[in-house]
């Protein structure tokens, strides 16, 4: 079955959940019109329904692969490629005056969901490009900026982000490849990278690598690392690919999914780079380059959610099985009970995974157009959550898809287990769920929960705003996120470690919490009942109140945990 | 790492949790002694270990595979059937009489769980076995019996059940597979049927059929359905294969996972097959066959658990990544609280899930042994949540398996993913989860729900006589099993429409429940407070308020899934 883009419900949401008003409202957004927004969200469906879906299938069957030292993508992600670049989609967000269109990120995260949904192991490419360019539009220096940015947005050339060494995953700060200052003020980089996604391809002039090394006179630990600009191809005068560096795809992964994604173990032999920013800050520049694509991968999830939901869907409206229970029904396994509230409850949870996802990106722009420190903090506080709950989402609705195909969901041809293997890896990079848990607890909560405090009153004010309409649902919302707020006025108190031993249920309760909120503003926004309604009645009624049992786990705190020894594991 | 059968939780379990005890205590499980039962696990664990766990990877890697009709199985398959069969694993539960060792379910459950953890593919074979041997026990006429036990409970001889057409999935009764009487009493039997697990191999002499097929004068629908022998090879005068049937093996489906365990589309041409049983009464004998099949589904996705569960803790002992909080502790990510919490999780989930698997083994041992109708109620109420919870169980910690693992949980040559790949399955065969549901909240409580009821009584029970030394725990599991007391009464008064609609949480809160029940047991059964209890703390403090939430679900009835159209399903 094919996919369709979900440009309406993109619509509904910039005009009535997410708050894409405020942004254009802003000096900065000001370009983005309804009428524009409407021009690309149609442009970026059709690209996604006719040209990007039907690549998805090929990347699976046929992976990219390492054949003498090169690698060679799937069927048809050349031209794929080439029709993102030559739209303009990889520069969405960038600033014009290097090429990009200048959007807002609201408006580039819903075309990079969608472009997801469609095809996801060929959108992890302009992804990585869009993490680079934001780093060096923040962090190179003019003529760097100069040399790439305008080569990255048109998509002649790709960037990959080099971070991880065998023992050096979560913790980058043990992370060993070196950097040695060459005479002529570039670096010699030696070292092996693992996990580099597209860290390669036969379809880009050049392949623009952001390697983390340290300086010789580096600190141990994060403070002693830097950003190091590696291209496969050393520029000449003119600013062509010249001479091959010295660097080398040792080997590709032989991975559960996105085999269309050729992941790369990469060896740097004394390879010629450039220092981004300032010496030993290289995790500064990581982390703007991070955030961004921490909300990228949340919606990766919600794309592949969307796209599995459909799929179901599509099955469950054409299988015939069994006597349904309503009379003038179609008399297919949708009219069954239990199939009906499971494609409801996946509709529902990618609804809210989305609103999460683009109400982060809102705050991003309302930061970068207003510079103010809440919105900044808004944006830093829905980031982690917005990746976490996005990938869990993920899974989560493709495991349902595969159940509501029954055995065909077990027979690979039928498609539906291909979401669950290529999204299972959204839950692992960019920092794991779990990491991302610990963020939300610890970092983002440096400053007493100030930025929690004061999304939980605007709940409770939109809460109050709507129980004379809706007063079960109303209620139901503004107990939940009083509740969150005790809970998250006892993580205060709590030490790092009673913290991180709650912090997974802690940021799924959040989230249940900010979806009851967005699916009340979507019923909100209908002049009568219908579908928005119905879907909120689902979520509220039925999803939000798993946020108590979760608050319950985070009340527990790690003593419990410690009781137990690693022994006691074993059967 | 090495996979090793949780023989010292199965000894743990037998003695205080499940009631081997009063299995034991009647005359015709008088020969199960708890010197026998140590002996048989031991036994059974050093064949899991030792010649089943090797070949798990050889099944993903080298999948069965379809030559000019027939199949060849994964490397090193025959030889560990051979050792299961030579083992006398294969008729553990089969009557003595016909070769069989005649134990309690309880332990030849114990063992199948075990050979699962092991080796799930190569373990699917003798389990189809296992079911036709008690539907033959049970319906064929004594010369069937006298020809065809023999030789499957020795391992000679393999079985199959032939259920699925492409239009008869879960609704079985839209089946049209045809069957035509010969002259000397045989029929002839015609049609196509799909997901035939082990379809065919190239280990065992013979392979026999059991076919689903309608009599010319049969009713339409499940009480026109009747059951055939239809073997490879029709057996001669002595008994041993001679000509081959007119069937065949079409071919072999590309699945998630499974690879060794070959699923066929199975084509008969006029094939020669015996009636099993009465004419029109194939549904009855079939039912004999996949409830016990059932439960061993259930105990499969329990099996996988326990192996995703080991491989987790090896990992997380031995990685390093960033500094642990706990002084003097191993310094690797197994004392990272978010890991410590979702390995505790993991043991926690498959410890209640083997229980609640165990006690229907039980139930089903001691209606077997007294004929009471308690029993067999109890064992009927228990079947379908022992199925549906320990596959979800399966695979809700391979997923989380995978987790720990981080990024190299998404690359194949760990193996996490392969636990996933395969378990995903046994949520789906032998009934989806959501049939094991409606089964649950229908069928099973067709008796007003009095089995449930007298269940609920006895967790209650336990609950006031541990209230005085485990207060909390025991006020929790008390106040949980009245919470699921009143819904099940609520659900008794719905009607079939609206009890579908909550089916699913329903069982799971059922089985939150029952988990707590037996955990509560086992911290009970400890002279002093040890792992047991810090188990049990850890499951009832953080997973049973789940039960919660899932029975809110339940209240909400089927109203509000029609309210939706299904044009509502897209975005």
């Amino acid at each position: 079955m094919a996919y369709r883009a979900p440009v309406a419900d993109y619509r509904f949401l910039f005009d009535h959940v997410v708050g894409l008003e405020a942004v254009r409202d802003t000096a900065r957004y000001a370009e983005a019109t309804p009428d524009l927004t409407d021009a690309i969200l149609a442009e970026a469906g059709r690209l996604c329904d006719e040209v990007l879906a039907p690549l998805q299938r090929a990347g699976d069957l046929h992976p990219a692969r390492l054949e003498n030292g090169v690698v060679r993508t799937s069927p048809g992600f050349a031209e794929g490629y080439r029709a993102i670049a030559e739209g303009g989609w990889i520069g969405m967000a960038a600033r014009p005056e290097a090429g990009g269109m200048g959007l807002p990120m609201t408006i580039a995260t819903a075309v990079n969901e969608m472009m997801a949904g469609a095809c996801l192991s060929l959108q992890l490419n302009p992804l990585m490009s869009q993490g680079q360019i934001e780093a060096l539009e923040n962090h190179a220096d003019a003529k760097m900026q100069a040399l790439y940015l305008p080569k990255l947005i048109s998509g002649v050339w790709c960037g990959t982000m080099n971070l991880t060494e065998p023992q050096a995953g979560s913790d980058v700060g043990a992370l060993r490849t070196r950097a040695e200052p060459n005479d002529d003020g570039s670096y010699a980089i030696t070292g092996q990278k693992i996990y580099i996604t597209w860290g390669d391809n036969d379809f880009s002039e050049n392949v623009c690598h952001l390697v983390l090394a340290r300086l010789p006179d580096a600190a141990p630990g994060t403070r002693g690392i830097s950003l190091f600009m590696v291209p496969k191809y050393l520029p000449d005068a003119d600013g062509n690919p010249g001479g091959a560096n010295s660097l080398r795809v040792v080997s590709l992964e032989h991975k559960l999914g996105m085999h269309g994604s050729p992941t790369a173990v990469m060896e740097y032999d004394g390879a010629t780079g450039w220092l981004v920013g300032a010496p030993h800050k290289g995790m500064a520049a990581m982390f703007t380059m991070m955030n961004n694509a921490r909300l990228g991968v949340g919606m990766q999830g919600v794309g592949v959610a969307e796209a599995a939901l459909q799929h179901a869907v599509a099955y469950a409206l054409d299988r015939r099985q069994g006597r349904t229970p309503i009379e003038g029904g179609r008399g297919t396994i949708i009219d069954h009970p239990d199939v009906r509230r499971t494609l409801i409850a996946m509709r529902a949870e990618v609804f809210a995974a989305r609103a999460i996802g683009l109400a982060c990106a809102a705050a991003i722009d309302m930061a970068h157009a207003t510079g103010e420190d809440d919105w900044q903090a808004r944006a830093a506080l829905l980031t982690p959550i917005a990746k976490a709950h996005g990938t869990d989402i993920g899974i989560e609705v493709a495991q349902a898809g595969i159940q509501v195909h029954g055995g065909m969901g077990f027979i690979e041809e039928t498609g539906a287990a291909q979401f669950l293997r290529d999204v299972r890896v959204t839950a692992i990079y960019e920092g794991t769920n779990g990491i991302q848990a610990m963020d939300l607890v610890g970092r983002k909560m440096m400053d007493g929960g100030e930025a929690a405090f004061r999304l939980l009153e605007e709940i409770e004010k939109q809460a109050e705003a709507a129980r004379a309409r809706f007063p079960q649902m109303a209620g139901a919302t503004w107990a939940a996120a009083e509740t969150l707020r005790e809970a998250t006025e006892l993580l205060i108190s709590q030490d790092m470690t009673d913290r991180f031993a709650g912090a997974v249920p802690f940021l799924r309760a959040f989230a249940r919490v900010l979806g009851a909120h967005y699916h009340l503003r979507a019923a909100m926004a209908e002049d009568t009942a219908g579908k928005r309604t119905e879907l909120a009645r689902f979520f509220i009624k039925r999803i939000l109140p798993e946020h108590a049992s979760l608050l319950a786990q985070l009340r527990e705190g790690a003593a419990g945990l410690y009781a137990l020894a690693p022994e006691d594991l074993s059967a």
